[in-house]
């Protein structure tokens, strides 16, 4: 077993976070993204799509999309579950990590992609008013989710699940974005403290 | 039980499908899109996103995100399973649905909220550009499918998975989006007709 694995991009870091909370070690084999090698040919026979983290099994089967490999290790190790326990459970611990990555991560994306200079030969054409359409979005979102954080400790509810890797992520994917959590946004700053300080965030 | 539903709009035809190929029945609970009624306090008290679907359980947990609601029905109804069967295909199965969602149905989604007239109030601001910039991107994807399609029957395999039903509505979406799949694509066409032609893509 292999992770192709891209550093600070928030993808591959959403596996290595869950990894490390479940406690799994797997060979990790870089992907220079500065140097564009996730799109060479070496790499797209990997993963035709071209994009980090991608987890080649011993029989050859190549995993891609950050979610699914976090699945497939879930299924080998439940415990903890990071997923939810029990159909109930488990949809909305599923609600929720969509709900972070449709409202959250994937829009700092579009922002992040469509505005820095860095990503102008990735992002072809970058459309500059995409990115200023995203960032209300964002604060729209994270102030819904200030309210939800006012009457639990994790995202999904008791319990840290891969909701809350995913909404990690996507804070600190806000940096690179030039955007932050309002001041005012007390439950927000707080749950993230908290994940933040988790020994897995330094993954 | 109770499933809010909105008519033609692919995410909650999503979930049809789904119950359609599971063969279970839910009390449904028309939304009036067209009349923006996802947006009135009625329904922003039932999932705050303000979109469809919803699914309200006897407990009054509810449920939304189309993906996690399938799910959930998987989790008490598993046969016949549309996600998958152990840890390898069940991976299997999520990287093609989020592949299939994340670069066809999201992107003709972009296309169309951002380009249709009926979508003005809707996607504030509308940014044509944005648009155009990922019409190309649909058909790169569609052309990348159609040679995954030409060793199988299905997206993720030899039997129909919720990948399939993600990529049928994706397909039907592209009409109000005014974009096709190209002729040249026959892969791509020979998949397209045969889930169209499953009792369950009425639903």
């Amino acid at each position: 077993m292999k992770l192709y694995d891209g550093g600070k991009a928030p993808n591959p870091r959403r596996v290595r976070v869950f990894l490390a909370e479940k406690g799994i070690s797997v060979p990790i084999e870089p992907v220079d993204l500065g140097g564009l090698k996730q799109k060479s040919p070496e790499y797209t026979a990997i993963n035709p799509m071209q994009r980090v983290p991608a987890l080649v099994l011993d029989d050859g089967t190549i995993l891609t999309e950050s979610i699914a490999i976090c699945r497939y290790f879930e299924m080998l190790n439940p415990e903890p579950p990071l997923f939810g326990r029990g159909a109930k459970d488990t949809a909305l611990v599923e609600m929720w990590q969509r709900r972070m990555e449709m409202n959250l991560l994937s829009l700092v994306s579009h922002v992040f992609r469509n505005s820095h200079p860095a990503m102008k030969e990735m992002e072809v054409p970058q459309v500059p008013a995409w990115a200023e359409a995203n960032k209300p979005r964002v604060l729209e979102f994270l102030t819904f989710l200030d309210g939800e954080l006012k009457g639990r400790k994790f995202v999904a509810g008791d319990h840290f699940t891969v909701a809350d890797i995913t909404g990690l992520v996507s804070v600190d994917f806000m940096k690179p974005a030039k955007m932050a959590v309002p001041d005012n946004l007390a439950n927000v700053r707080r749950w993230y403290a908290e994940v933040s300080a988790r020994p897995s965030a330094a993954a």
